[in-house]
């Protein structure tokens, strides 16, 4: 690849020095070196190709890093990080102690906010802004959001805040009329009537009719059509959102024209409003496949460039969900599923195609999906609602309040649970076990195998309990099947150690086991609560070893231990789990032998014994 | 009282048989009733005095329980309790074993989801709705919402979702102009402007007078009016956000007005299209003081009828965090506020007063505030979000991802923690201990004593760390002042079993300890992360008692559970926390023996070591 111009760019200053045949050229090599890079390391491609020109052009008008641009979840950071000083280390990204798929603070200055959660750029550019206000430093801060990420609710409570206030505060929303897939909802809708404006126009045809026709008619109408002209404009320009919300709206602007945006971007500097900047781009752009499919190629593992393919096709534990609910649903007209956004990420494609009636895709909105489902299961339905188990943070206070306090059947399947890989940080399902187990009433599941997770969702669909199903991303290590009826599975060879575990980890500790011959291994089908014989079976142990792919602090180890000690039971205790720090990016085989949770590692700690 | 009407309704279907003049009795005997119960009991009342004509309506309009109406927050819902058949009950409000003072479908049918925390009626109703819809059964669902509850971004997360498909869901935006205090941001200020829709009016008389002057053009111009006038008309009843986001709006409809109410709610069940209905009604409507203090007459304790005076005077923890921050800020510029409107409950009204430009009210929002504060702190501020435990639980994501992982000092002022009485279920402050101590980064304080939460904020604000200060709703037991600089305080006798706790319960174990003699006290200023100094310490005595007023799952006594046994320290063991179960409502003092924390009980429990 030919990158003289990019390879040039130390920061964003050096843009501006480029005339237009250069920017031209910078942009057609970005887009180069991200389709090279994610098509070996894997990435969000579709995203990025789309915001090439407005990354240029907001770098161009602002002066980052004074002024601080936050890129809403980070899908659209890639360029941001080739014109920020990051092109040497491009190729490093989503590797283990490499560049971050997301903003990260602590990579760069560039990076003012960490991104990966949807809809938090507008909340943490406005904090900044009023920072600089109150500490009198001439900077302003930009959130760029896409319009997929405008459905979840911080975004709203952020532009309720920040509305209506003299300041210069600025929003741009970067419309591609996608979010991760295909934007649902009415707020999606709204944008693309603000981008057809086909009211306005034909209204202001209209007008102009009518001045021809009546040419000869006083002052008087003249004055009263500019006025109605103003309202017709005022119609469309001002009926949106965000003037609702008491922000200017600038817009709809072609997001690939570098000029375009930067003059837009420039009125926007100017005034002394809350101003949101309408972009409208095209997902994938540059690269046919991703132009073609955005959906295919939003989140992507490494791929051959000419020919478009994954160089990996897997099975997961996601299609066999979405395969259970739909061989359920087929016999249960109860039977419904939800998501927030992630019809493909949680395998219910499927069921989303052959149930029309009863799949809910609710956006980016994960507070709403859980008490939506808890509004469902109240009227008779069965309703699961497939998330991410990073995403279910967001509706921690749903399943306590709306959820728990009734004990309304609402089943949760929680996908991605435990460690995920190269999105680092923000991503890893790790504390999933931990908070769900605060919540009185519930029952947390952490199947091992496909067939324990069909099992165990049709079980739950039975029974009129509220339930976490958790499971990993990715596929099965392997399959024996084992009788999930009871709380936990006791694999005994008459030992006095025990390992005890659940869901992937399972996997691991019983090839482990298998191995060192002398120990037991205690399987919990249940995760929570525990039964007090389970208890009592752990406590019969001289030694006892946890491993959890999760957070220690709320660890099943941690509840266990208390039990334990209350009823005297005098066990050795070794907890093997994530202790106090966020996992950053590195491959999931990576982090498993980092945090001591693989085969081999899990070997090793035993030998100690 | 003579409630010869209200004692005859035992279903709202008794309310159908009701002429204008006995509703309008019905509606003096229900206020008289809430006005003569609350100054008993205390409660909720500047909100439910303005929503009894509606609730009338709404009552009258559907049929209820077939019908599902959920009042959002429940701060609105006494009207509602009297008229399905709880009038009997109604001086048992907010006692033990008594009614609650929210929506709890364990009470009753007509209750048909939990209300308490605010913004989820919209979510409930639609997914209540959907079912019906699924299931073939013909009744409705109806979100009673009031515009404080609005800036929640749940509501807008659900309104995007049943936006503009075709349905006969109805939400009621119950406008009374306040929320829980001044009602603040866009979405308030867009209401406004729709309540008093000078805009449309100014344009139909301009059209009207254009209409009189040129009589004589014809049709075209003519039909070319009419055109405007649409567009004029949809300018002023479509720019709102409800229209954005796909609903029909009808209305403002004075809301003390049943006939006018019933008349528009028989419009909006005419369409098949998810409507609106908006309805502005007065905050303590029939009751001089609270008409003219709302925010003085919204939660209230006792209080004398005849002079409006509270029967309890009390200082309280949440003032004397206000008054620490007054005093910090007076120094340092950095130092800044931040509420989820509660400007009063959480102490702040002197700062908001004081420090204008440096307090933020930005609505029931507790995302946008975590994460807008995270933004303050990566600008350079030192912000405090002064926020309800269990409110908090909405913003654990946000603590997660956007303060955490970058560690920026972000300081959570938690009040309401642990028990909080008679609002029962929906407001106790039992789970901020275990979920946020699942947060890498985070140090959490429990101060016990005025002085103690003083010392803690100032410490707080001088380290750069993310921290979170706990302390419960009302005062303290005494203030003998303890060295808090150190992790732990320790109150040795030189005994074999030592109590370990924090907070209030410090108070009422030193109490104890003092009476029984034979027991050392550890009290933890800093609750988490635990030091192994403090596991060794522990650790070095026979029998250790845990006393926390909180969920168990997650709590302290866990988190060195594991730890201990680690460590191969055997020590016998008690755990005196909340296990499982919510807590139902009764007073502070009943909670706390029931779940063994007060003096009383802890003595009880120490005797019979």
């Amino acid at each position: 690849m030919d990158n003289s111009i990019l390879s040039g760019i130390h920061s964003p200053q050096d843009l501006k020095k480029l005339n237009n045949t250069e920017l031209e050229k910078l942009c057609v090599e970005i887009r180069e070196t991200i389709i090279q890079t994610v098509s070996e390391n894997g990435g969000h491609l579709a995203s990025n190709l789309g915001a090439v020109e407005l990354t240029v052009a907001l770098h161009r008008a602002f002066n980052s890093p004074d002024d601080a641009i936050i890129f809403d979840v980070g899908h659209q950071s890639y360029a941001h990080k080739l014109l920020t000083g990051r092109y040497p280390q491009f190729e490093t990204l989503r590797k283990k102690d490499g560049l971050s798929g997301f903003m990260r603070p602590g990579e760069s200055e560039y990076d003012a906010f960490v991104t990966g959660h949807s809809s938090n750029s507008i909340s943490a550019a406005y904090g900044i802004y009023r920072a600089n206000v109150t500490l009198g430093k001439q900077a302003t801060a930009v959130a760029v959001i896409g319009d997929g990420a405008m459905t979840g609710g911080m975004a709203y409570e952020a532009l309720n805040n920040a509305g209506g206030k003299k300041s210069k505060f600025i929003v741009v929303l970067n419309d591609n009329k996608m979010s991760i897939s295909k934007n649902v909802g009415a707020v999606s809708r709204s944008f693309m009537r603000l981008r057809n404006g086909k009211r306005y126009h034909r209204l202001k045809f209209a007008v102009g009719n009518i001045l021809l026709k009546f040419g000869f008619i006083g002052k008087g109408i003249y004055r009263f059509i500019n006025k109605i002209k103003d309202a017709a404009r005022s119609y469309v320009y001002k009926n949106n959102i965000f003037a609702a919300l008491g922000f200017n709206y600038l817009g709809p602007v072609d997001g690939h024209s570098i000029a375009a945006v930067e003059s837009i971007l420039e009125i926007a500097k100017s005034y002394d409003r809350p101003t949101v900047v309408h972009v409208v781009t095209q997902k994938g752009k540059g690269y046919s496949y991703a132009e073609e499919n955005p959906n295919d190629y939003h989140g992507v593992s490494p791929f051959n460039i000419d020919s478009g393919a994954e160089k990996t096709v897997k099975s997961d534990f996601s299609a066999v969900a979405g395969k259970t609910l739909c061989e359920l649903a087929e016999k249960d007209l109860r039977i419904c599923a939800i998501t927030a956004a992630m019809t493909y990420g949680t395998g219910l494609y499927g069921f989303s195609k052959k149930f029309r009636d009863r799949f809910y895709d609710v956006g980016i909105a994960e507070e709403h999906a859980v008490t939506f489902a808890a509004g469902l299961a109240k009227g008779g339905m069965i309703p699961f609602f497939a998330v991410y188990s990073s995403f279910l943070q967001r509706g921690y206070d749903q399943v306590l309040h709306d959820a728990a306090i009734a004990d309304l059947p609402v089943k949760i399947l929680v996908d991605r649970a435990g460690i995920v890989g190269e999105d680092g940080e923000s991503h890893q399902g790790l504390f999933d076990v931990a908070f769900l187990s605060t919540v009185p009433n519930v029952n947390i599941y952490s199947p091992y195998s496909y067939s324990e997770l069909a099992y165990r969702i049709k079980r739950t669909a039975e029974d009129g309990e509220l339930a976490v199903i958790r499971y990993p991303r990715g596929g099965e290590e392997f399959a024996f099947d084992f009788d999930y009826s009871k709380d936990y599975t006791l694999l005994s060879v008459g030992a006095k150690q025990a390992v005890v575990t659940y869901g992937r980890t399972f996997s691991y500790a019983l090839t482990a086991v298998k191995k060192l011959k002398n120990f037991d291994i205690i399987k919990l089908n249940k995760v929570f609560p525990i039964k007090p014989e389970v208890i009592k079976l752990i406590s019969g142990y001289k030694t006892v070893h946890f491993f959890e792919e999760g957070i220690r602090s709320g660890s099943v180890a941690e509840h266990v231990a208390s039990r334990l000690l209350e009823i005297g039971a005098l066990c050795e205790y070794t907890v093997h789990a994530v202790d106090g720090e966020f996992v950053s990016q590195q491959t999931t085989a990576e982090a498993l032998r980092t945090y001591g949770l693989d085969t081999a590692a899990i070997i090793e700690a035993m030998k100690q014994q």
